[in-house]
């Protein structure tokens, strides 16, 4: 049935604001970039109500690699960065950022990424912008080694502004009930592993705009001080970094041995509101400023912002995006396995004594 | 740290117009709706990065019911009936809606839900209307059966109008392989058994929206013609059923048989938008639609909006919000189950012979 030069004077779906049509040419584009991420666990059928995926390749391995599984599920939006990649009209890396926020809350507990939805919520469905969407969070599931088994794109004019949408995803991973990591084994005298960020990630966009806006900042401009060639709005739309192939890398590599008592993935909240979380109530965490440069761009935004640094720490990564509380004793084997996984780690403190704070010094 | 009455003059991301405070006074309210979920299966720690969901019970029940289990996923939203959630300032019950349009589509492979993540975007977090919103979600769940391990609040000024907000959530649940359902059983012959709907449900609001502005509509105003002592607006909220308790019920009852081809249920697309997702392209569903009554609000909507009657049946559920295809030799008990669960079923027409097609008549 078309939708065009219907007969009738009645209301229509497509006069109301919402083009199944374009909803349909969007699912022919997305389709491949979907399938990509497909590895052999998962069941995959054109029309399905929902997404099916194997918890193991066959019966035999399933039963030989989980004894006890759990599966470890978590939520989140790229924020306000959204506008900032409408702004700049460059809507293929956001969905690397929404995967990264996801992957990366979802391995602190110890968990292999399996699968992952996106949702996308937009003023009105354009096929080439939604295609660039969903590629960029298909290469984020490929850099986190889990597949993109579903997604909702909901076209709603009255909720969202011409050109502007919301992205929030969904993750699932699984872990052996024994192999849980939930902070209860951090000990005084644990090293603090830091690994470095790609830029602000995707948390506390709403202050950058603020600052922007405050300063007369040009998204356009290349500024010398952040030490950096391209202008400043491709620098604030680097995609969010995904740990996911490196931490599950050494987690994998102790089988018996749990060197790694408690890992965070640095979010809103900073470094001080994120690695309490991977503390239990009688140790904190001491953690030196001075133990990694912070990089150009966080003290750009802080000088044009005039932003007290302790909110800076509150609010940004200033440079670390993830970290793991490690025995002392396997800090250099770690060390050297996350260097060959690509990273470049650095001590950022040790654990002490205390009641679960975060100590900035 | 107090947020208030800070001494620089610098921009803080309160100013820049996230209240992060009000977020941990949400967290705090709507904790107690989370928990009424939860069952032995949930890991819940305060602060963790994600939520924790044991496959079974234990390893031995888990090894008793689990041969090779699939994961059985989806997200979904509840598209613009927000707006009239917002609109009517009626915040607790959009949540169950969210939750069905979820659970009922992953029932349709033969999944039982195990948990349930709510993603809310938000211009500002007022903490009374999300916990309302929360609520709703909760509610939802315990009607589904399932946990709510997570969730995300975004609060966007400039994404989303003040006191509009979005609402997606992310299902998951487990079916072992061999019984997952995918419509490539269905045959000629089979009986194809209706549920009833409780109104809309959650697709087509913006069509709705548009009529009640064309024909001017009261959403205050009890119209006789709906049969329905409360006002339009009510009507129109009226959440979305959850056939996931009776569906999985029916499911459990056939330990070796498999007496049910395909499922679907209605969503965008009406009856033949989304049954013939229950199909594989030798079979057509035939559907007479005096096979059941057609509710008032329908018709109510069709006269105010003169929608043309093949349109309704594209954009509304028209009564039925989930369909069984089974064989006929069951029929009869699989509908007694569902009476015994609490539905009104009726045998809304048969399959035959064809392409893949939904042919109402």
């Amino acid at each position: 049935m078309t939708r065009k030069n219907r007969p009738n004077k009645g209301l229509t779906y497509a006069q109301a604001g919402v083009d199944i049509d374009a909803g349909d040419r969007t699912v022919d584009r997305i389709t491949a970039h979907l399938r990509r991420t497909y590895g052999p666990r998962v069941l995959g059928r054109d029309g399905a109500f929902a997404g099916c995926f194997r918890l193991d390749y066959n019966e035999r391995l399933f039963k030989r690699n989980y004894k006890d599984p759990v599966l470890i599920a978590c939520t989140d939006g790229v924020g306000t960065k959204v506008l900032l990649a409408v702004q700049m009209g460059i809507h293929d890396t956001i969905g690397q950022d929404c995967v990264a926020m996801n992957v990366n809350d979802m391995i602190v507990q110890g968990a292999e990424p399996l699968f992952f939805l996106d949702y996308v919520g937009v003023h009105r469905v354009i096929p080439e912008q939604m295609e660039q969407i969903v590629k960029g969070v298909a290469d984020g599931c490929q850099l986190a080694g889990c597949a993109l088994i579903g997604g909702e794109t909901a076209e709603m004019p009255d909720v969202y502004k011409p050109g502007d949408y919301d992205l929030a995803g969904f993750a699932v991973g699984v872990c052996e009930l024994k192999r849980v990591i939930d902070g209860q084994r951090v000990e005084p005298g644990d090293i603090i592993i830091g690994l470095t960020s790609s830029g602000i990630h995707s948390n506390g966009y709403t202050l950058v705009r603020a600052i922007l806006k405050h300063a007369k900042l040009n998204l356009d401009k290349v500024y010398p001080d952040l030490e950096d060639t391209r202008p400043l709005g491709r620098v604030l739309l680097e995609p969010t970094r995904i740990y996911a192939r490196q931490v599950v890398s050494v987690l994998r590599s102790y089988k018996r041995k749990r060197p790694i008592g408690g890992m965070a993935h640095i979010t809103g909240g900073g470094l001080p509101g994120n690695v309490n979380r991977a503390l239990h109530s009688s140790v904190d965490a001491k953690i030196h400023k001075k133990a990694w440069q912070i990089p150009p761009l966080f003290k750009f935004l802080q000088r044009q912002g005039k932003v007290d640094e302790q909110e800076m720490f509150r609010v940004f990564n200033m440079g670390v995006g993830y970290t793991l509380i490690v025995r002392p004793h396997f800090t250099e084997a770690i060390m050297e396995k996350l260097r060959k996984a690509g990273e470049q780690p650095f001590v950022l403190g040790r654990i002490t004594r205390g009641t679960g704070r975060v100590v900035l010094s």
